[in-house]
């Protein structure tokens, strides 16, 4: 299918490659049409670069992969006629590092990112999914063994289920999706990234995942 | 050894048993010296009952079982003096059930109620742990098979040692304790509780843990 990928970081360019291998037609977005970023990673995946409105056309799906608190504004760079009916599956963490490191969680009024963007473009199915890992590990999960877990969440059940199939084209077991039901459970899987984030400093590896045992 | 546990709930209670099944002499604190819940307690356990700071003064050690809403007037009733040198295993989670189910995570100014009771008591050694799963798998992890976790931090290393020897006398092994460090992990820890809320009701079970997959 054809779809439209926010944001031309480590993030947004790892799901692009692994999105146009698997036969997809992916527009990198980014704030300019003439970002060299993306333009080489267009060139090199026989993608397009577009701004995050041209991404957002062409997108019959969109991965805002933006930073947290940068999406409401890129998805509004983006245009609420561009995202109409579509899904938006957010992957942002709100990581506020201008007071260095570790970074503080913003958390939006909202109560999450994913809320945020669910109220500003209430047409839009946002589904909230992959936040949770390094993003190597996001498009290939057999990267750490074991029965580890990717979150999903989102108020549209239909736009879950379609976001679950687009996981397990990455590799994501059935039993490794869970299902958190609705977009409210946002608010319990962003703060997740500074546990992440503590464990990464502990462990001294990106090679590790959350899972939930029972 | 002479153990002294803030607060009469679940939590508190299943500690408090626990401990005394393990041989050690527990007194059970609360706010008013003739808390029926803790006297009832106390002669079922062969365990002592009293005010916060009769436990606390009885206390070589002291959990604090109190919600993390209330943590601090509960230490502060326990008294500075009281808990001088003492470790405090501080395991609650700062939720406001006031509007409700789900309940919603209060962050403190300090960045986590650990924190928060550290700075308060600057001469007590807070060590956290044990607030990210259910009250019955603290002191049974066989409960949940598979190697799920439990997080210990803390800014005295001697003292999440002594607490990490505490966990392993409940059942955990070596393997399962994740020592996160300092302190400040605590503000990654905390919000965990929501993500628990979450997946208990997605889940149907409170027989579950957290895991770090690597």
């Amino acid at each position: 299918m054809k779809i439209g990928v926010l944001g031309t970081g480590d993030v947004g360019r790892r799901l692009a490659s692994r999105l146009s291998g698997l036969g997809h037609e992916v527009t990198l977005g980014s704030r300019t049409a003439d970002n060299p970023v993306a333009a080489a990673w267009a060139r090199e995946h026989q993608g397009h670069h577009e701004t995050f409105a041209g991404a957002a056309t062409h997108g019959e799906l969109v991965v805002n992969a933006t930073g947290g608190l940068v999406a409401l504004a890129a998805l509004k760079a983006a245009g609420t006629a561009n995202l109409d009916g579509k899904i938006v599956v957010d992957v942002s963490n709100p990581l506020d590092f201008s007071q260095g490191f570790p970074p503080r969680l913003v958390v939006p009024a909202a109560g999450s990112v994913a809320e945020q963007l669910q109220q500003a473009f209430p047409r839009t199915r946002i589904v909230k999914t992959l936040n949770t890992m390094h993003n190597t590990l996001m498009t290939d999960p057999a990267q750490v063994p074991g029965p580890h877990n990717v979150f999903v969440c989102g108020d549209d059940q239909a736009a879950r289920a379609q976001v679950a199939d687009l996981l397990k084209s990455f590799g994501w077991a059935d039993r490794q999706i869970l299902d958190l039901g609705g977009l409210a459970a946002a608010r319990c899987v962003e703060p997740l990234v500074l546990l992440w984030i503590s464990l990464s400093g502990t462990l001294r590896t990106s090679d590790f995942n959350f899972a939930i045992l029972r």
